[in-house]
């Protein structure tokens, strides 16, 4: 039978009712009274969720646009950055500095697992020159399910004194704490369609006061992704550019219910929600491909040995309309990613591991025992 | 009492219920078997739209980030180009080109008045040596009310040979003929909340053969404005970068929608309504901004010398809840626009009119024939 598609991917994620029924709000002119009061809520909100005082800038772009604003705006032709690079997203933020010219330093790790802090201590340590503009990182690398060890990297940063940390959050925020003033996080950049509810298609970063210094003398050009301009703009409750109105009713609305459940909640929730699936997935036998102790809340890699991966997700989305994420590059075919960012409840997590048990067993998965993966959910769920 | 908000702004523009209602589905995978289908019929009804065989690249991004992307792709440091300046968003260009280092030259007209052909021809043909690589054009300048003459000044940069034309479409695309291919234009860039009839938040760009000759060679950075990458993805009917799903659902129903009622009749609709609301102006002794031969079809300017431009905004939403545009920069306050793009009916600007007319009896406007402002727009709708 047709069913309603529960979408259990790493983004877009699901959204409320109430968020998408925001949405269908006839749109008010971007100038108006009314909407700047919407920003203004919108913008507090904002700054409660990402718990610092900077001012958040919301940009009509993807997670991507909104890192570039992130990494442009603070930097300078040639300027020396390190991009911790262990996965497909930090990978494009390596390419994305190359592009713009800077001098674009990797520091690897497989996919799959952490990055070393220390390597990243040692590069810093040996610039006594003070020539490393920045350090990049991805807290949750959203292909490999992998969450990096960001407060110690942002020591390391902290202790090198001239180097901004710019994070990729856009999995992160919102999944786990992330307490941004308390850490003294330069840059951190997100997207609408992860831990905010919302569909696709905002982009936001928020900087430091240490970073805004750096914005006086950076000089990549820039003009749409002019983070200034934002600035401006959001003192006055206001964009430079027209920003998707409907796109921020749902935002209004879903920052409300954010509010409500509160943040201690949904990082509690989030964790359950993956200790619940990880332990569901080792009971079924399926190996994971992050480490327990570098595993990101909001998506959870899994290489299966015994059955291929592709076929697991075209039997969970034609039998039960359930859909999860592939691999991306050199993982594609290889693991199937299950999302439970943002708007996921316990009940969506049963539902994906009992329809797993089916698929596993209809695809011929060996050394399994059907209710194995809801038992462990349940002895998570129920403990906590 | 409370009523409907009639948006008569030159965007965001009113949007039809049933796009609104498209929106409110819930997201699915952007890099679905399903969502793929969706884009390959959004994409050749935008061909459609723009009456060209070239793509037409989809951005999550406003208007300005598609005219960005427009110009930063295909220029280099340094490079020579000519801006037509006659308002806001053409000024707005002129400092793009500044703040991407560009030898910026602007080619003024008043405010109000249209770019004088001539004055671009002249610098056109000073060029022997054929350093000017870019003609920047405002089509429909949406500040002032002023449609310039596209196809003439076209036809002197295709003489010159060696610049590309640039265009903001932004209010003109769907609200005037723009035959793309026709002309041979070489970038094309607008924005959704306007011709379209969905709300903001995507932009859109359509490029020549010619123009991604150029793109080889240029050297201006860019990553997440990179149209190379998006080229790539549309010829597989996807996106580089995570699209706004949901706006994507609105844009598939009000393509739909376009294609039903036919090109022609769209343009022949906004020359109706332009022509009514100029005439009724006329008849009410308030003089236009924009002459009669470079009027916008998508928004008319009106400078009062009776009344205060600001205090008609006000009592028109106050007392009947339609929202007209104010002045921008130093048109601040000294006129009022009214917008007649996209989903605007021959209903609505009636409304408008004879709203408007009580609002001068009230304003204590003077010499005007209560009715004679209706009576004028009538002529126009019952003649055409």
């Amino acid at each position: 039978m047709e069913n309603n598609n529960l979408l259990m991917i790493p983004g877009p994620t699901p959204v409320p009712e109430k968020v998408l029924l925001a949405q269908t709000k006839h749109p008010i002119g971007h100038r108006s009274p009314e909407f700047s009061e919407i920003i203004g809520e919108i913008n507090d909100n904002l700054k409660w969720l990402h718990q610092t005082q900077n001012d958040v800038l919301t940009l009509t772009a993807s997670g991507t646009g909104a890192m570039e604003a992130g990494i442009i705006n603070f930097l300078s032709p040639s300027d020396r950055v390190i991009v911790g690079c262990n996965g497909k997203f930090a990978e494009r933020w390596a390419e994305l500095c190359e592009a713009f010219g800077l001098q674009t330093e990797r520091v690897n790790a497989e996919w799959g697992e952490a990055l070393d802090p220390e390597t990243i201590r040692e590069k810093l340590e040996a610039d006594t020159n003070k020539e490393i503009k920045a350090v990049i990182v991805t807290h949750s690398e959203t292909s490999t399910g992998v969450l990096n060890d960001l407060e110690t990297i942002n020591r390391h940063v902290k202790n090198h004194g001239e180097a901004l940390i710019m994070v990729d959050a856009v999995t992160s925020l919102g999944s786990v704490n992330l307490p941004i003033d308390q850490w003294g996080l330069d840059v951190v950049a997100s997207g609408s369609q992860k831990g905010y509810m919302i569909p696709p298609g905002l982009g936001f970063v928020t900087i430091s006061e240490k970073a805004w210094g750096r914005y006086e003398t950076a000089k990549l050009p820039k003009f749409y992704f002019d983070l200034g301009e934002y600035r401006k703009s959001a003192g006055k409750n206001s964009t430079p550019y027209t920003p998707p109105i409907n796109l921020m009713f749902g935002l209004q609305t879903a920052l409300q219910m954010m509010r409500e459940e509160g943040l201690d909640n949904i990082f509690a929730r989030h964790e359950r929600n993956t200790q619940a699936t990880r332990e569901a997935m080792k009971a079924l036998g399926l190996p994971l491909l992050a480490p327990d102790n570098a595993a990101s809340r909001a998506v959870t890699a899994v290489a299966p040995t015994t059955v291929d991966a592709e076929k697991v997700r075209s039997v969970m989305k034609k039998q039960f309309d359930i859909s999860l994420a592939g691999g991306q590059n050199q993982l594609k075919g290889k693991i199937f990613r299950i999302g439970h960012l943002g708007f996921v409840a316990e009940r969506d997590v049963l539902t994906v591991v009992s329809s797993l048990e089916v698929t596993l067993r209809e695809l011929g998965h060996e050394n399994m025992t059907p209710g194995a993966g809801v038992a462990a959910a349940n002895r998570v769920l129920a403990e906590s």
